[in-house]
């Protein structure tokens, strides 16, 4: 049913898309494009794609499913552009780590009868180092990939066949789907990705003022140590995009951390410190 | 030389300690004791032991080298009973989180010719969840040792051949060891592994309030959410004593983390951000 797929952006989650389509046994063919040609080059190397395009509107126009695997402004850019040029018999669908801008994107410019599809989707794996040479077919693996599609957007039905389709491969690339509203997604997202990632930057950029001059110093925290630190390697162009697309949400997540440290640190002799230990027992009781 | 080792305390480091002496060839005889018995038992089951004593003096008493691997306060306390019964043609050791009290008590208690010789250690190992079931003959298998050793202490010629012992067999189990000042030491490990530990506990605890009524919510975050509340599990019974014997320098590193995660969350639209991510970069790169 689904002769082509295109994959714009090739780097950690594009070329992994790709290798995790082939590894579920998607028969069809699966072309590429990168900004960088050489990322495009790497993901063709790897088999995650059969062929590199130069322009993504070229790239996208005949195939039935183009997934948009670039930072959030990008995907943005991205939408505008395909837009006027695509179909009611094409799905298009991202990845991206914010909803909102992308769901109010998604209404204002597809999802008519008369226009392409497009499903908002965010598969929440990843590495704290991107690219196509990292890209891994098993990163999908027991992961959960949220959508936040809108039940009152009007599809054309074979629009919303690939809908049901594109749902279906991320279910045979190993993910479990959740279905969310935008604005809740975000909400939630920065609690359980968004703030772990900023802590261990703050944490990291801390540490490495503190000890960082003596680097066999950083050996002494141990597995504990990298664990809390591992993130602190993520790049800045991966994160730039998501703090200023839910600026507010973050914050919020931020100054209650803030606060939650503050209020160990006043109690580290009394009773309540124990109370906060118990309290975080909780979370990680399965 | 080392004819018996005693153990007082087959927790997850003591029982560890039994399992990496035997597995790093130590042929003499290993007594232990624990406060409850079954501990004492498993660590018996397990190989680590070759008996268990119900009295911690009774233990160290006919022994070269004791191994003291309880909670902070606990230690101090065995160190005042252990003081009077015990000869300086033997030495007692510990496993304490923090230094500066119990370098104080072994430079009160111990150290001189007459008296027995008393090494402050401090393996940077271990797991979230204690006990002797979680113990492990390779836990301290590439981690780092920590010593806080006085070069001032006048120790009996035997005394001091035993301390070097100890510090061959720490080798042998696979341990780096560095030698601190026990102030500078417990502020390294106040950023190190206290911060961290604190962090991980705040953030967990904060989550459970937030997402913890959805539990399937917390698969949304992945190995990233994972990674960053693990050490959430850890039981107040194993932080009490630090928090308590390394309040000042715990205080300092949890303000130094909350201004950071503040000025983060002021600069979330701004270039400053960069700055952040590029700082926290230089921790991880090797």
């Amino acid at each position: 049913m689904i002769e082509r797929i295109s994959i714009l952006g090739t780097g950690l989650l594009g070329t992994s898309v790709g290798l995790a389509l082939r590894s579920s046994g998607f028969k069809g063919s699966i072309v590429g494009w990168n900004r960088s040609p050489e990322q495009g080059q790497l993901a063709l190397k790897m088999g995650a794609i059969d062929s590199v395009e130069s322009d993504p509107i070229g790239a996208a126009r005949a195939s039935q499913i183009i997934i948009i695997a670039v930072p959030i402004y990008a995907t943005l850019d991205l939408m505008e552009k395909l837009a006027s040029v695509l179909g009611p018999n094409q799905l298009v669908t991202d990845v991206g780590s914010t909803k909102r801008v992308i769901s109010e994107a998604a209404s204002r410019l597809y999802n008519t009868p008369e226009r392409a599809a497009f499903l908002p989707g965010h598969p929440m794996a990843g590495k704290e180092r991107g690219g196509a040479d990292n890209a891994d077919a098993t990163l999908f693996r027991g992961a959960v990939w949220l959508f936040t599609d809108d039940p009152t957007w009007k599809r054309s039905e074979r629009a919303a066949a690939l809908t049901a389709d594109w749902r279906d491969w991320v279910m045979k690339m190993g993910s479990k789907t959740i279905d969310l509203d935008p604005v809740r997604h975000d909400e939630l997202v920065a609690w359980v990705s968004h703030l772990p990632q900023f802590t261990a930057t703050a944490l990291s950029a801390l540490l490495e003022e503190e000890v960082g001059a003596a680097p066999e110093l950083k050996d002494v925290g141990g597995r504990a140590l990298r664990e809390m630190t591992r993130l602190g390697s993520s790049p800045y162009s991966m994160w730039r995009d998501i703090a200023h697309t839910n600026t507010e949400a973050v914050e919020r997540a931020l100054l209650a951390l803030e606060q939650r440290l503050a209020h160990l640190r006043e109690n580290l002799r009394t009773p309540e410190l124990r109370d906060e230990f118990e309290q975080a027992n909780k979370f990680r009781r399965e």
